[in-house]
């Protein structure tokens, strides 16, 4: 039985006295929404709900309830394994979803990336060392504007170069433009550039078929900006791409940093995910992000691993430090730090370029 | 111009003396993600960006933050609406999503609702008072055992009968043999069976392809576990169906109650809006319902309204309160209150059928 259960964590805000009733009503909450006693007729019912393995208070007024729940409450379903782990436990302010642990089985319809760590290490052909990636931006330029910065970072050595997540089909600057301008501004260097999609799913499937005939090699999306299912989608297809995930979005969503972008994220199909670094412009704490990077890299018997991104305004003074908290299995993302040089894109680009071989070749990383 | 401007607001918690610093970086963060100082010899990006409208402090150190931007960001396109609304401020823990003001122009690609109020009203031929509604459930009984509770509950006069959103494709209770059987159990009657979409946006597509052909006249979907994208698209195909909404993973976005339930669920084309009634299992405020049903149903040139369907563990004894505080226009939505019955199940319906037409005809709603 122990490879059809799953373990799902959540920490739950309550009084001492409370926290064993809050946690039956959580089990039944999250699977048949219905008080135990109507279900006494149906015992395939009572087993869909699967039972309180564990409550322990991990700090005042705060426990942490582990539920042991039949994987068959998934349906085998990316959008209904959301359902079990959120669904109407997201409608309640005092319960975070902490952890998930599946069985083995649920691998099977939860491939994880298509390339991963090694996928993208033979895509960018980047051995031993960090990758490097910037963005194009801001909203606004056209296509053309935007491929021109594509071309300064290409011939500056940059390994990734992504749309902002904001470049989306503006009539100012038309995806299929954009697109086609910045993959031929990469020609000739080993530079990948990584479009965006966006938009109602039948649109994001289109642009990912344009994007694929037209030559380009990965792709980015802000899965809960489309909803994660899609990501998983796209995934699954036989003809996609690898998928930078871009946190857009997700990150008030009730689940701790770790378990949502280091696991479901990783679990749904994201070849890198971005994420922001701590001490820039978002709130991470340095535990958290040591253990999204560690999540999102950790062996596992049927997913691949995938890349951390730090990302979300890092400065430039901070990039030795952060290659070596990251590990050479990282990708370093940087923006505006490159484009505050102005004039002097290509030079600061290019500078940056050298630091991370020269971090990775002092064996600093 | 006005017409292609949006007024968006936040919530956002800073020090008087912070405010004008973090309303100038929201404003930045949402569109252009850089530095102002990087936009110098960008006018096009410099006018995407827009403008701080108005800050006024409205209780201790929270302050409502009104930004004037392009609606040209949004590319016409509902998923980068949310990243415009959302996107990387919903990384940082101080700001919440309070209100916001489209121009007439946007609905030209939010269209809103297909049938809305007066279209559910001639679905289900209910003039004159609220309608009511159920769920089918538990998540573990087969498609057979669900149709015979449908059964009951169209037997009883119930007008909607909904699947309970945890219901997916499982293998123990398939999609298509649940809607053919629940479909089959409402016949000869006036029921209105509404069938739960849940999976992949492709297999979404797929279910309310079969569902509508198998004669479903109407689907539910839980916008934020699939991608509210995937909502419009829904609304917006030609022979798609009028859609109940469900709160399942969207009670905590940053965003208040009447905005997301209200105003964006409704643009999104949802004709009837699922969300926790106060005093329920989960935590609306009175007032928070009461402004959100007004939102929903508020007049507007361009988008139909929308019903209200206040849910969540509402108690038999509270129907004629939540009847008469909702008024005519809207959808009570009653599950285990009922289910409790056990074997009296169609009785304890028939009086709850009854109390509505009651409340109804003594012009208590």
């Amino acid at each position: 039985m122990i490879d059809s259960t799953m373990q799902v964590a959540y920490l739950v805000r309550a009084a001492g006295a409370d926290i064993d009733a809050r946690a039956e009503a959580l089990l039944l909450e999250q699977t048949v929404e219905l008080p135990r006693s109507a279900l006494r007729e149906s015992p395939a019912a009572e087993r869909m709900v699967g039972r309180v393995a564990a409550v322990r208070e991990v700090s005042a007024g705060i426990h942490r309830v582990t539920l042991s729940q039949p994987l068959a409450a998934t349906a085998r379903d990316p959008a209904q394994l959301l359902n079990v782990l959120f669904g109407n436990a997201s409608l309640q302010p005092d319960v975070v979803l902490a952890d998930v642990e599946l069985p083995e089985a649920a691998f099977d319809w939860l491939p994880g990336p298509r390339a991963g760590v090694p996928g993208l290490r033979a895509l960018t052909g980047v051995t031993g060392r960090p990758l490097l990636a910037t963005a194009l931006k801001p909203m606004g330029l056209g296509a053309g504007q935007l491929a021109e910065l594509c071309r300064i970072f290409a011939s500056a050595g940059i390994d990734l170069v992504k749309d902002d997540h904001g470049l989306a089909d503006h009539p100012f600057c038309p995806f299929e433009a954009r697109v086609e301008a910045c993959l031929r501004a990469t020609e000739g260097s080993r530079t990948v550039y990584v479009p965006n999609l966006i938009g109602t799913p039948e649109r994001v499937v289109r642009q990912l078929a344009f994007a694929r005939d037209a030559g380009a090699r990965a792709v980015m999306l802000s899965p809960m900006v489309v909803g994660l299912p899609l990501l998983h989608q796209l995934a699954a297809m036989t003809d996609g791409l690898p998928v930078l995930a871009h946190p857009s979005l997700a990150g008030v969503l009730p689940a701790q940093a770790t378990v949502l972008f280091g696991k479901l994220f990783r679990w749904y199909g994201a070849d890198a995910v971005i994420f922001p670094h701590t001490g820039g412009r978002f709130s991470f704490g340095t535990e958290t992000c040591r253990a999204l990077a560690e999540t999102l890299r950790a062996p596992h018997p049927r997913v691949r691993p995938s890349f951390p991104v730090p990302a979300g305004g890092i400065k430039l003074e901070r990039v030795e430090e952060i290659l070596a908290f990251y590990g050479r299995d990282g990708i370093l993302l940087v923006g505006a730090s490159l484009y505050e040089a102005g004039d002097e894109l290509y030079e600061r680009t290019r500078a940056l370029v050298a630091r991370v071989a020269q971090a990775a070749s002092a064996e600093r990383v």
